[in-house]
């Protein structure tokens, strides 16, 4: 029952929250078991998208099937 | 007329901003004198609650009674 | 074509996101080529305003005009 | 012949060599060809189970396959 | 319901294992609700004691009684 | 004999030597057996005093009485 | 349209800019959608290789399909 | 006669040297006294570019007219 | 009202708090609302001059005007 | 009466403590005055070994001699 | 022309500067090209002296002899 | 069979390559088990030098003679 944690980061056009929460349920998707996860970074796109894309760097712990 | 600080992690079932409220709140019911408030680390709770738990760990600095 | 990055620390009453656009903001009305910005420090200032002061300090990146 | 490293969580009811131990066996189970391993952190669960859990959290790296 | 975390350095004439130990029955025996243990630095005190000292500094995270 | 450690900011009017001083005799007013001190930062407050205030974030280390 | 991180270590008997050359092109190979890479250490192996082997550990940057 | 520090992001579709080469030359062209660079970080752009741009984040030093 | 930070090395022959000093009045020549200065590293030249020259790397952080 | 610190990796077949305590014992043999060690890293080597290495990289502080 | 960098820690009962001073005499004795110096580390031991004993980590660079 | 580390800062007209192989064969002319080398910083010399010298801090791990 070891833990295994990937590097996820989400985004959104309109909070850090969203931004985190976009990373949880892609995760959630295709992980059963996620037990939590920690912000590493915050960012702002601002060139490359209309406006401004919100950007929350992650990481998603979660167990490892046996 | 020091300065202290502690480390409180703050939780809250909708945002980042009120879990560091939440740790700001609980610092100003036992201290007289908080200045000021550093953010050292922002994570989500999964497994352990329903939905999701945002936490802020935080530094708050306050003024030393003489 | 160099970037140059600078260190902005934007403010607001409300919240954190608020205070990062304050900084970017700020930033757009003397840059014409922001690029992106990195959240460094969050931290809310208590003592010196009334209520709370949301801070957000961010480097901006910005494209140099040759 | 790149090498590529993941994140796993070992965990032991016993000592941080075990977590490790546990660490190290789950990834042989499913990689041919682990070199080395870095400690991250070291941490105990106390909360959420009986007793301790020791917890370490490493960086495996292995040979990716042609 | 905020948590809070303390720093302590246990200590061991034997081992890092005991020396953690060490840091988390002492906060047992004065904190109602230890939630988790974070190792933040391991050492070997040698010039001021007899054999060797092991330490083992931590951050104790518990429940803050309402 | 566990040690714990505490962060205090010593200011003064003077110098970051006098800061830390500041910082170190209000542990010792209160603490029984501080042995050593770690300083974690130094800064200068300019606006909300008058000239300057040199300050001294400092760790004081110190003895837990059984 | 989430992004995430992957730790690969490249490597070259030549320079750093083919190790890291070397990771981004078996990145490619697996990965449709890479956008960006961030070097995060550089180190030369001599016991283990004949001459010297140049060594990068990047982080590579995906786009997540759908 | 104080030394002032500031960050450029230099860019290179060849290599990283020349990235760092590239800030440094912006630098010479509007400061007449650079004393030293510092190299924080280097990275890959791919998504964004034909081929790869190599770019080098620097910090340049420079001596301040009186 | 967003504060800017910007990067001074102050040198002095006798210490760091004159080398500190130094940064902070070469900043209060050019600048109105210097606000606060952090300590970022102290070190010492010794083979380009003279003796010793104190040197004091820091953050000056003041107010843009409107 | 000052301190030199240098940085030794100290290696054992059975556990981190024996690795420490390997790192210990050799600085022991050439140094009269070792006072402390701090423990930098600890990690295993897996592929040119058989079985596996426990490694603690540790600074090794003690008295220089007049 | 190759620099190489020790670690040493000088100690002083006055102040930090003086502890920096008594690390770099004491490299001056034993080493012909001292380049620079870089501060580490400041604390202050209290329980195993007389009064307080000022202390400072730091980096020695000079120039190895062909 | 321990391991010991040391600093080096290797220095080149040409290149951060043959920065790091300045240093790496300084180790090679003195020590007989080089085991690998890690780059802790790359830096340019602008003032003091004709034209530019690039830098490499290097720490060198080698295997202790019984």
């Amino acid at each position: 029952m070891v833990f295994k944690k990937i590097t996820l980061i989400g985004r959104s056009s309109e909070s850090f929250d969203e931004a985190v929460d976009d990373a949880v349920e892609r995760a959630n998707e295709t992980l059963d078991d996620v037990h939590w996860v920690e912000v590493e970074n915050f960012g702002v796109e601002v060139a490359a998208v209309d406006g401004r894309e919100y950007q929350a760097e992650v990481e998603v712990a979660f167990e490892l099937q046996e």
